[in-house]
């Protein structure tokens, strides 16, 4: 729980006897390679914290086609945040791709949290005002980049996914061909 | 003022003597069809409440084509975020569609308010929460959704803004050629 305190603390700062407090709402999950956390359908109970390891939050059409919305590695949060705030069944799925450990947290204890403590609210605004910035960005760079400076912002971003992804989910994040990516980085 | 302060008891209640307080921070400001709240450059000073009137939010790449990111109308909330909250220089444009008039808050303002009032850090951090799931749901549509299911989400979305805005920008801001849409909807 030492590194969601950090975490926390590198927001906003709280006492050990706020934290005692806190870290009950959180549920430790080891989770192995190729295992999944959510899945298309199924309540979307938990955003998750993660301590450690590499995931993928996609999406599946009609057709079977996949589309990642993210990654997420250590100190990110992550989940199908449109079922799980509006509590509605999960239309994504979440899969390990580098095995790790999170921490689970339920919608009501996320609500509790932010009404029993002032800096706890403060904490989930901030780490969603990152969040939107980071959605409005990535929608400016599907809308307009191409290709390249689409790829060349991901490795400015997230070096150490790049290390650790393979191309072929890199360009499907991106929504680009991975024949383009081949093309552009050999 | 009376706008803002629904628009806020929709979401947490308050009383008069809180309301009086928040208020302050706000000052209202008419905006005439053809003018820029924000141009590329600018400080991005304030974030917008809308009470009336309809905007775009967009930015122009190196070739001077333009990209909508956002539209605003009553009732909604907008800025160059990525600028406004890393006081950053400004790297869109906010142009008035249809005259109104709008409500303006400082960065400096916003987090006055949520540090004051625990009600408008929970206000602040619920108004994100959906503007996120919204972004997060475009990025989905943005790279899975074919024209049509563009438009038709859109149509569903925002039966009103439809009836005021031109097929042309409606086109731009779902990333889809005017021709497309106009060969789908005659």
């Amino acid at each position: 729980m030492e590194k969601l305190q950090r975490h926390i603390e590198h927001i906003t700062p709280i006492d050990e006897i706020e934290f005692e407090s806190i870290k009950t709402h959180f549920t430790p999950r080891r989770v192995r390679k190729g295992q999944y956390l959510v899945s298309e359908g199924d309540e979307a109970k938990h955003e998750y914290f993660v301590l450690s390891g590499i995931y993928k939050v996609f999406y599946v059409d009609e057709q079977g086609k996949e589309y990642i919305l993210q990654f997420a590695q250590e100190n990110w949060w992550m989940s199908d945040y449109p079922a799980f705030f509006k509590r509605k069944p999960a239309t994504m799925y979440i899969e390990c791709l580098v095995e790790g450990e999170v921490l689970c947290l339920t919608l009501d204890s996320r609500e509790k949290l932010s009404a029993d403590f002032h800096k706890m609210e403060h904490f989930f605004r901030v780490k969603l005002t990152n969040g939107y910035v980071a959605l409005q960005l990535r929608i400016k760079l599907l809308l307009s980049g191409t290709p390249q400076q689409r790829y060349e912002e991901f490795a400015r971003l997230y070096p150490n996914l790049m290390q650790q992804i393979p191309k072929k989910l890199i360009a499907e994040f991106l929504g680009v061909s991975r024949e383009t990516l081949s093309r552009l980085y050999q």
